[in-house]
């Protein structure tokens, strides 16, 4: 009977990899082996000698042989495939800290599938109901910055398919790699209050709770506002929005005013934008009248016109652990991964955006 | 026979969902059907009436069930997936031709599994060699620059995988979307000409022949030279790198020479941040000593010091369109993908690089 069931999985196996223009049998034939020995040595099993595995391995080398995923991910239960959830590439955070993750992977010979939210809750809960059918070995997760819930994370973890968060974390029992958000933005908001700032405004791009570093940043320079007695109360926060035309709007508005601010903290990058077009139409000089301080990994900081004082995030290597923590917790039950935050600090570059003399600040 | 051959295929087909925690017998038994019914049911056969497909979706949906991915496309004999290859996210044009191809599969209910070349032909050939094991029904491909050869795209398409070129492309019989790269780089070696420029450089990153938009932007600088009775040889011609260091270097070299050129064709955009970095640190002005032209989609182009003049490139719509064409020829024998060109052209937008008062030029 035993022999039977090996028998018909073998078939099974066979159909799958004829369709890939390969012919087991006569691989077997070849060598004077059974279809199961070709099998066993293909999986690297302890019953084969090393001789005996060396002998097809050749072979499938000459005739250029590969293994046929599907079929081979079904006998092994693993796909050798990690999932990547993520709001989006175009953002230096994102494009910088998929090049820690794909480096991790390539070594350990695993796939990455990149999936983008957009930003959108109901697309990541999408995403996520997917990953759990079995496509994926575990998950890396940025979340969506509308994201309002835990329940599509959750059943993630039900599923034992590990799970670990990058730079934007959610509250579940699992392993999170960070940046150190709170300290960062108390930093960036006591640096514009040293240099002469009393009207700071945080710009703010979602009002989730969910969003966790969002919050961080926001508390973390409402802390330092009210350690130095400015207002720190609502009226220090702009909410800001994910669309281009409608943040310039915002901004304009903002700094048309006579209460306009005299420093920014931009919680995302693609708020810089928008707020230099508005100083150059409305000829407020950065810094002399405003002085902006941003949250991004952008390449061009120094280099714009001025150079923009940033809160840059240690991108590679938040990827690069993430990973790291992720291919350890693969395969086992289980699932090793403690609910700990481990925080890699970020770093405050001032440039001319917030003093004229950058080099001298 | 044939009966029996079916309960092996709904065994095996059993013990992949059983590991899923599914059970599907159990399902067959609530609703007393048969194994085969429920599996027909769940491919939508034709066989199966449209009440019982509810009944069994409303079963299904109320376990919260989840037809393990593997073992369907197995079955099926399909992925859902579709494979981007490409040299890298973090550069603006790919950033954002991702965004439309995603936007496709998205609409078509594929998954994109995105896969990182770093500009390696080595790296290029393993991946396809992972891609022709049967993991994506189709292949969209941005041929890394230091690729020197074909092999490996040809044995995708004999595997009858449908393969698409977008924006980098070889000489493969099927279909490529480019932009008009040669007229691009013409026009704004002309416009160069028209600024005043009367020792233009061209910048390369790859002396492959197989890299497409490089020779392409070269020979169309050239011509543009050559019609101007310019200098059009080798001397016109510097050969960069894709390390950052090194291409800084080798702009230190070029732009503290007394033979100094005045306009510059920037093929990549990597090449920015060394430019500006080696202009700031010679005191070059730009534009008045040097204009540098760029091909990029750079968003910050604008704001820079001094804002670039670039060759922008349509991103979204080579990625929409490549997405597109390669959805067409999904699943189809022989696959329906002919031998031809689409070009989108790109733009020039002529910025302070090249000249002082860019509104009027």
């Amino acid at each position: 009977m035993r022999k039977r069931f090996r028998f018909v999985i073998s078939r099974t196996l066979k159909k799958a990899l004829m369709s890939n223009q390969v012919n087991i049998r006569a691989l077997a034939e070849e060598l004077n082996l059974s279809i199961g020995t070709i099998s066993k040595a293909l999986n690297d099993s302890h019953e084969i000698s090393a001789k005996t595995k060396a002998r097809v391995l050749d072979l499938v080398s000459q005739r250029n042989y590969i293994p046929n995923a599907y079929a081979s991910n079904l006998r092994k239960r693993k796909s050798n495939t990690i999932a990547v959830v993520m709001p989006d590439v175009a953002d230096s955070f994102f494009s910088v800290a998929i090049k820690g993750i794909e480096q991790v992977a390539q070594t350990k010979g695993y796939h990455v599938l990149i999936y983008l939210t957009y930003e959108s809750y109901e697309k990541e809960q999408a995403i996520l109901k997917e990953i759990i059918s079995g496509r994926v070995d575990g998950v890396l997760v940025s979340v969506a910055c509308e994201t309002s819930g835990l329940l599509h994370f959750q059943t993630v973890k039900e599923k034992n398919i590990p799970i670990v968060f990058f730079d934007r974390s959610v509250d579940l029992d699992t392993t999170k790699i960070v940046t150190n958000d709170y300290h960062s933005s108390y930093a960036a908001t006591e640096h514009l209050i040293k240099k002469g700032c009393s009207n700071i405004k945080y710009l703010s791009v979602s009002s989730s709770i969910y969003f966790s570093i969002n919050n961080n940043r926001m508390e973390g320079c409402r802390q330092a506002l009210k350690d130095n007695n400015l207002a720190s109360g609502e009226s220090a926060i702009l909410q800001c929005s994910n669309d281009a035309t409608e943040n310039y709007h915002l901004l304009k508005d903002l700094l048309s005013a006579s209460e306009r601010p005299d420093g920014l903290i931009l919680s995302v990058e693609k708020l810089i934008l928008p707020l230099y077009k508005v100083c150059d139409e409305l000829q407020l000089s950065i810094p002399d009248t405003i002085k902006p301080v941003c949250f991004t990994n952008l390449k061009t900081a120094p280099i714009l016109s001025p150079s923009l004082t940033t809160i840059e995030q240690p991108a590679y290597e938040i990827g690069e652990t993430a990973a790291n923590m992720l291919f350890k917790a693969l395969g086992k039950r289980p699932v090793p991964l403690k609910d700990e935050t481990i925080q890699i600090p970020s770093k405050l570059i001032i440039r001319n955006s917030t003093c004229r003399e950058a080099m001298a600040c």
